[in-house]
């Protein structure tokens, strides 16, 4: 990779080699590619002769237990009370506050290796490797564990694979470029077994999934000469379904993929009575600037914003169709 | 690739050069690779200033239209009633009788090139290529452009890239190896668009896509400790949702990804009262033992048959419960 400010790979081996201990961790609510960046760094860590803990203040996610050494991340109830850590890496934050409570355990003068490809990232570590061109943070840490001559084993390499194939929702978003391919033809190469992760983590369905997919594509409204399609998921629905909030991950997406929809939107109801409002978008319409009219944020294609009532569910759907582009 | 008997890429490129003109054709009910492998054979054919001709039995799928130059490949009707082809490309079919009725517009003594992927192509060719270890046919025509020396242009590249992106379940199935992923890495790097071809052949789906998908996920019934799922379309939920055959295509991954099925099985039904039944698995079972002991056949994780009645759907699902491993 090109050179650049926060993109020294050196620098950042140099403050893996010397220190002794380490504390690997990643963002609250765990994605695929957050898991497999943690690990992988602990992987490498490992290579380097180093004491390493993992830790996260999520548990991970039962989808992605089967990641060989996912065991190895701690909650954060399980990490001895007075354990304060010195040297810590950060992988797949885009700010420090994405670490969530374990930054409490981080030692006074703690230094930060801060592993990122979020473009929005603030260089908040001592220490910044941030490739906002990467597809994934596993891509840079591949690029790292390259550079640290440490040849990869299957272990490592399936540990990449799955946070490169999560982050491209599987070789199929706009970021999969030449140099993702290319990585992931290596890492079927080192031995990483591609059909077994993608089928784990993208092919199958757990029962749950399945109910809320099926209540989904039942409860789909269609606005704006179906240019939008919503869809209901109200806490009933998920408490009958026995349905975790991770359940609902990729749900959003029948309805932003049915052809000629230009926004879907998942609109989940919490206990409260407010609504998280989940949005997609095929590129024509920016919903990052919808959801933050709305107190959100988010990307062209994928933002999300909290609603009140339904009075501010009607809002956020005429403000919808009010963004799209007249035919 | 390594070197065999059928597989003399320069054997085939002679052929491609002597010449003058040539019929491309590909086998019935064509896919993603038969369409992309189709009119790469024939950007080829017209890189070394060839006339050209392209024809199915069967139209373009409309979710296929968008690749540049489908709407030369032609439909048996529109070939002029006396025309008489002498050099015949075939891909991607796997037996002569693949090709349908094209084979009636072949002249006598007429000679033909034979390009396939499938490991049960009988070499019916007067020049064979065949690679079976190919992930699809559209891997076998990148090697043969490159042998030609011609440079591919971002085309060419789409039209190689649907194919593999289509016969490796968007890069997904067990044949997704580091050649395929090579040969995507230069096929973007050449030009492709893979965001927008995953895009339209695999996340987007029209309205009867849809309505088949929830009528599917509806009916889908649950046997044998919830090992195997099967789901029933009858032509009247087919003419009332103004459903194609080729609509139905993935659904029957729906039964077979939910977690803790070993088999899912698709059964259409048809006019006549006889049903289509799809058989999947993960692998474990295997489905195309299941398939020929009624007159079907395929492979182990995907398999079909026909059956004349309701007698022969409950032997096709006591049969596959029987071959379940016990637990």
């Amino acid at each position: 990779m090109s050179g650049g400010m926060h993109r020294d790979f050196e620098a950042a081996m140099s403050f893996l080699n010397e220190g002794d201990d380490y504390l690997v961790v990643s963002h609250v609510q765990p994605d695929g590619d957050a898991i497999s960046s943690t690990l992988a760094a602990a992987w490498l860590l490992d290579r380097l002769g180093k004491r390493v803990v993992l830790a996260n203040q999520d548990p991970v996610p039962d989808r992605l237990r089967f990641l060989s050494g996912s065991e190895r991340i701690l909650s954060l109830d399980s990490l001895a009370p007075d354990l304060r850590f010195k040297r810590i890496v950060a992988v797949d934050c885009a700010d420090f506050k994405r670490i969530g409570q374990l930054s409490e355990r981080f030692a006074e003068g703690a230094e930060l290796l801060n592993i990122d490809h979020h473009p929005t990232n603030d260089a908040y570590g001592v220490c910044n490797l941030i490739v906002p061109e990467a597809a994934a943070t596993a891509q840079i840490l591949f690029e790292l564990i390259a550079a640290s001559g440490h040849a990869l084993d299957a272990a490592a390499a399936e540990l990449l694979y799955t946070g490169l194939l999560t982050d491209t929702g599987g070789f199929r978003y706009s970021n999969t470029d030449t140099r993702v391919m290319q990585t992931a033809a290596r890492l079927l190469e080192a031995g990483a077994d591609g059909y077994r992760i993608a089928d784990r983590l993208l092919e199958t369905m757990t029962l749950p999934q399945l109910k809320l997919l099926r209540l989904g594509l039942n409860r789909m409204e269609f606005r704006f000469d179906d240019r939008v399609c919503s869809m209901l998921i109200t806490p009933e629905d998920m408490a009958e379904i026995g349905a975790a909030p991770e359940d609902l991950e990729g749900l959003v997406n029948y309805a932003r993929n049915v052809e000629g929809v230009e926004a879907g939107v998942l609109l989940k109801g919490l206990r409260d009575g407010s609504v998280k409002a989940s949005l997609r978008s095929g590129g024509t319409l920016d919903v990052a600037a919808i959801a933050s009219a709305f107190g959100g944020g988010g990307h062209i294609r994928a933002a999300g914003c909290r609603l009140e009532d339904d009075v501010q569910i009607e809002a956020l759907l005429s403000a919808i169709g009010e963004a799209l582009e007249p035919r």
